[in-house]
């Protein structure tokens, strides 16, 4: 499948000489051959490039009509006859390369709709574009070549470095941003956090100033509808590099390390602390006030309770070591009566599947 | 209790024959008596119509001060004295139409408002109301008789077949939908997928290109809140009738089959494929890549990590057959001395529970 | 660290005299030392007071360097030389008042902004703001003294209280409010309930008119991007003083009492019913047509099946009492050889930690 022109920009025919370069691979043959686009395997016509990097789908490699294909050396000889293979050592960036020469992003339209309330004092960078009916408040400041869609709201005194992308409906406040930050539609990034205390007089709740903010690094990306509350005290803060996938909610005070990756309807409570590339896949919660070391992996729907080491693997409700999970989830089966382990309840450890997926090809 | 008045239109009184036709059910006495409006079993008054469906609040049947109560054969005997059952084969249905009867959806208000801003190219067809400050990008297309609330976004290009409601709020892009099309507010179509691929040399994240759609068959419903991302090559496609609740994400290339039920707080990674009327339980979680058969049903928070048979029942973290499940609950509760089985351990198997609700009424 | 000024409201410096005052404290030495704001007691400087009401962090308190701190008879003694103790019987309050000392809610700016819409017939109370691109439907009412932030929709008929915040985004329909009610940024209240029923002739779902409203009572606050639905015939009920955290779901017909405690994530089935002081631990589910006693207690993920009787602390999945589930998590631990139980899987009940975190500091 053509990437659709009524939402992509399109360029080419490239030539395949062209497209290997970009691609960083080598080829073999006719360089001058031309390409009119990318597809994936089974939908690809000879006139498209496509590419290999998941395992799982090396039989629609084998099948694949594609004119050319993006593969790493050990997959060449399962390139089928008539598509040409490009030999790169990373596939997948090869090909995001190939894909982004074909279908460059849309350009901005640097300048500010008519439509748009700038508050006083704010500042917006070169080369920015600013959409119908966006709000930016007071003393904002958003650095150059950002974009910022329709209805985006971008709180007073909010700092924002350059080439941020605040798409339609996102909001932020009471926060303090790197460079190439990018918010999903309805991202709400700085709301006030979930905190009260009880007056045992009027048996009332009684909310805690919420004074801290919060701090993005350098490319952090937040999902669709996510909601990253601001410090009570102490800032949120997001890790350079990490990325958020939609519908996470991150408590106030929670502090994540560089490169952390947050599938989906992941939720960690107030006060948390994640190192470095923490992965949690689809699901998964942390209780407040834990730790978990860097490159640890919780799995899909695992209940954090306690705080987890470096490097480790955890998984279930409450999360324990993978390992023992899965030891546990047998021996119950055992107990029951249930016969042999079949291919459903042997599922490798969802962490170590998420893993995979979050630093191959987020949930794709 | 009668609607609102501030929030739905009134019409009525109007007669019991009338309101046995429009039901589709059979009545004996005075046609001619008037009602003026409809209640649930509990709160309607002799004025009034009900209905029973669910065989849970027979005992609310059997005290109502309903005039009258849309009911199957089945229930004829426990309809109270002075109240005038209406029998028919589908109760629920019959009432919904009664319900229209007396409160009839708003009129929409054909027509631009002064503050919307519709791009160049736009096509807006007969009778569509787009409310204040509501955005339509170049080239999209929105079909007749639809319905465009505040602050809604339709994304360049896309395509609304007729009778649509984007309600306050919504945003759709990269999306070719059909007729009939749901977005509750703060429902998100279209975003950029979770993809991405380590640079080994930097060790950073590179996003991989997500040039693909959304699709959403005809009469597709989309839950408030609700994030859909488009396809990373293929598309992303909901099936014909498909009903998503509020807060489900689905990932990239995604596709549901005709008529899922999709309860609140679903995820399903990307690249999963669900087969017709498949059925998800609130909070159940479907891993990436996955293939769940037609008519199959996963239990309320059930963490799917291996391919679901069509028809089949599961259950549990890691999910498994529901009768499996249910054996191993009831294993573990022996073995750690619990005693006998209490109700609460007994539950009707989740996905059992969710099928009935999601088939008749919804969460109702 | 003191509050960002960028985003905060400034005042000060104030005397130790009138801290300790506005702290409900006591205190010993010299009433006119001047403190210039607040801090955490990790980062507090000494012209800054702090607090100390999780016992958790009874070591930051033995380090700090803040000026005075503000905690009960039973930390004195572990106050260190050099900050001066206020010692108060309910720190947190305390501490709370300090901070609404030092910084203030930034002051409203009554008026409507030129650019909002106020439906026919929709009142504004005195003092009220409306912030840029705010939609007031028609006969709608909103109390003194409220503030609805930029791209609020109040839809028609919906009434508000006094001191309302609507903040950016958050939606409101089909609702009758109390005073003081609090929506954070993207809440959707009101929404159209997931109620649908099968024409068995067409195999379509048919939808179930939703006529019924949201009432929030006094105080009630809903967090960034939750969604409420509005009842099918009874009304959706949020008891008065309910704070409810972030993503969280709530179904049509639901009822809860008051002072219940929802936290992040949670999902709760439609035509539920929970009494007063419920707890629901983050991402906890709820099935459709359950009753949950007053003050019970519910884990983190725990997944309720049936009705829990008042008082009861339940955890897992089927929820089951709290004791249950632990000694199930031991027992299964034991059988599968994993040896002795670690830190990690004797974690204090969920629900438990929950509840302490939720009466005290959110989750903070």
């Amino acid at each position: 499948m053509a990437a659709d022109p009524r939402f992509f920009e399109v360029t080419g025919p490239h030539s395949l000489a062209v497209i290997a370069e970009v691609a960083g691979g080598r080829f073999e043959g006719d360089g001058g051959r031309l390409f009119a686009g990318i597809g994936s395997l089974p939908s690809a016509t000879p006139d498209q490039v496509s590419f290999l990097d998941n395992r799982r789908y090396v039989d629609a490699l084998e099948t694949t009509r594609a004119g050319a294909v993006v593969v790493d050396e050990a997959m060449l000889e399962r390139v089928p006859a008539g598509c040409v293979p490009i030999v790169a050592k990373q596939p997948a960036i090869g090909f995001a390369r190939v894909a982004l020469l074909f279908h460059p992003p849309a350009p901005r339209r640097p300048g500010i709709h008519p439509t748009a309330v700038i508050g006083e004092g704010a500042s917006i960078g070169e080369g920015t574009e600013i959409g119908p009916y966006a709000v930016v408040g007071e003393g904002a400041s958003i650095g150059p070549d950002s974009l910022v869609e329709p209805h985006a709201v971008v709180g007073r005194g909010v700092v924002l470095g350059a080439r941020a992308r605040i798409h339609n409906h996102a909001s932020i406040t009471h926060t303090i941003a790197g460079d190439d930050v990018v918010l999903h539609p309805g991202a709400r990034v700085g709301n006030e956090g979930f905190g009260f205390t009880t007056d045992p007089a009027s048996g009332r709740y009684v909310t805690m100033p919420q004074l801290g903010r919060v701090v993005l690094g350098d490319g952090v990306e937040v999902g669709a509808n996510v909601t990253i509350d601001r410090g009570a005290s102490l800032d949120t803060e997001i890790g350079a590099g990490t990325r958020i996938d939609n519908l996470v909610q991150i408590g106030h005070n929670v502090r994540t390390g560089q490169g952390c990756v947050l599938v989906a309807q992941v939720g960690i409570s107030g006060s948390s602390t994640l190192g470095d590339h923490v992965v949690l896949a689809g699901q998964a919660g942390v209780a407040g006030h834990l730790t978990i070391g860097s490159g640890a992996r919780i799995g899909a729907q695992a209940g954090v309770m306690k705080d987890v080491a470096p490097g480790m693997d955890v998984a279930g409700l409450p999360a324990k070591p993978a390992r023992d999970h899965w030891r546990e989830v047998a021996a119950l089966r055992r107990i029951a009566g249930n016969g042999p382990l079949t291919r459903m309840e042997t599922a490798g450890a969802p962490s170590a599947a998420a893993g995979r997926n979050d630093r191959k090809q987020g949930r794709d």
